[in-house]
């Protein structure tokens, strides 16, 4: 059998770090490469991730997509490129029609029902027209704050309330999320950049919350959502932030899902740089109340980089098996490791 | 749609439990009762659970299951009658070939492939014959030593160990279980037991090893167990067991799988009595070594009675929608809590 070809497109953090976790996998091959930024462009994946390239067949970056992906040219295509299904969809729909699977990155992909109901429709139907399957995925949304939800409830009888808390660190991040998560700004900045829209903070609380409740049986009615600056009372600095005390040391996410009138899910996620210097542990927490209660933590958080490379990849024979269509993450077998070759999972 | 329509083979602890679940959910109906227990046969189930029949049908427990089950004439048989793949064979049998979808509670079910390949192909070939599903499942075997434990593997690039350990109390259980995890006898007497096989212990370490090494693609060459008696220092007592001080209030079963000749999956599961009463509070634990790694907790575990009840009833929507043929938890999409209507979650 031949091995499963995959085309990235976008060589950031989250595309490269794929490419290194697939050139250590049994079975399978990147064929193609496409990114738009002049550093990488034209040179080899192997000189950009700084790995041998032994005897594996070259694979130059490319910036036009249409030298990349070909119809059928690959088994799927991973794309890294977009936190929103609006400004995603374009790329998505020419990888379906090229006739290949695909896995978004795209933090509202993980459910585009809850914020996107007509594109995601419409990825639905592109799909299934060029018999592919659309996966959107990533360690969360996609796992922590609501397929692992999903997964506890299903030895319940009876749930009451969730609530799903997600204590990280931004400090293993880069430039581009301390913009994004406002690291560093005077709260009076920080206020401005929630109220103009500017501040990006989390992306995900209602996906996760409509994933949830899609898949137990709830009808969400109305989702709110609060952004509140963390405020430092210490000077805290990390590998690419800085907040000076009484500055903006990340953000407090909450959100909240409400059914039949009632606040019935709860979403907690601080991110901040450095929370150690002022006694804050990093973790994922799940309490659900109902019969039996489920009290679940993960200390440390399961770290968000490489889980979200992780999940990607891992999803790969699930979403190559599964039927044409837009798929979510309750629609498919349970995430896993993939420590054997690939081409054992794939069902032809 | 009509409502989906069970048939409950087994009326004790678990099977009765499913009843009292299914009882409270929309959109299903409990259409045949099978029990062999002299004090149920001929009841009314409702008189059995002491619950108001209100305006359901009457539900009378037979002990002939060819009164309950004809072919056809349910979607599913929830089957709570056995331990062991061996024994519950025939019944499996019968029922797929009424052509009714199957689950089974039997702990060797969860993974059959495990200890019985050739019973394992034969009730995969019977199913498919019939065009019905058959899965076995529970909370341990099921979830929380393997489903939970692939899951959580879903977010890691490599992985090189895996710990589960379930720190449980017997203490709900009754006389039958105390029984079968030895509670209260001598160290001699359990020794005994242990050695000549009449100590069942916990059922599912080859499953639950099987079920993880299958899914992450790892080849286990061998499997270890072991069973000691955890023996108390205070008088133990809990509502159908006693173990004075000295004796054995629990076993502490262990097991092993060996990859490439290394221990590479270990399962912890220490069962007792009233363990607070010397400091031990229950729980369940994964520790997965790898990138990245994740330390799970959920405190105190998740009761293992109701666990089980939940995991059957909850699942009946994914095998009633999979392909024909004998599945296991890893095949499925994650379990889920059903707080709507049945009937929405059934593809027809």
């Amino acid at each position: 059998m031949d091995n499963v070809r995959v085309v990235i497109w976008g060589f950031g953090a989250m595309g490269s770090g794929m490419a290194r976790m697939l050139l250590k996998k049994k079975g399978v091959d990147i064929v193609g490469v496409c990114d738009m930024d002049p550093n990488k462009v034209g040179k080899s994946i192997f000189e950009v991730l700084g790995i041998d390239k032994e005897n594996r067949p070259e694979v130059i970056i490319k910036e036009n997509v249409e030298e990349v992906l070909t119809e059928k040219c690959c088994d799927i295509c991973l794309c890294a490129t977009d936190s929103f299904t609006k400004s995603a969809f374009p790329k998505l729909k020419y990888a379906l029609e090229k006739k290949v699977n695909v896995i978004s990155t795209a933090e509202e992909m993980s459910y585009p029902y809850a914020q996107s109901p007509e594109l995601a429709k419409e990825l639905h139907n592109i799909a299934k027209e060029n018999d592919v399957t659309i996966l959107g995925t990533g360690i969360n949304p996609g796992l922590i704050m609501d397929l692992l939800v999903v997964c506890l409830t299903g030895c319940m009888i009876d749930v009451e309330h969730i609530e799903a808390k997600r204590v990280n660190s931004l400090s293993p991040f880069g430039p581009a999320v301390m913009e994004e998560q406002g690291v560093g700004l005077t709260v009076e900045v920080f206020e401005k950049g929630v109220a103009d829209g500017t501040l990006a903070g989390h992306v995900g609380f209602p996906e996760s919350i409509q994933m949830i409740a899609k898949a137990i049986g709830w009808e969400v009615e109305k989702i709110e959502q609060q952004m509140k600056p963390i405020i430092t009372s210490v000077d805290r600095k990390s590998p690419f932030g800085f907040a000076k005390a009484g500055d903006v040391a990340g953000v407090n996410m909450t959100g909240q899902g409400y059914v039949n009138g009632e606040i019935k899910i709860d979403m907690i996620h601080p991110q901040q740089i450095e929370p150690e210097m002022e006694g804050t542990y990093t973790g994922d927490y799940i309490t659900i109340k109902g019969t039996p209660e489920v009290n679940m933590s993960i200390k440390p958080e399961v770290e968000g980089g490489l889980g979200t490379i992780a999940m990607c990849v891992n999803m790969i024979p699930h979403v190559i098996n599964a039927d044409p269509g837009l798929k979510t993450m309750i629609d498919l077998p349970v995430p896993r490791a993939i420590m054997g070759d690939m081409r054992d999972l794939i069902k032809r």
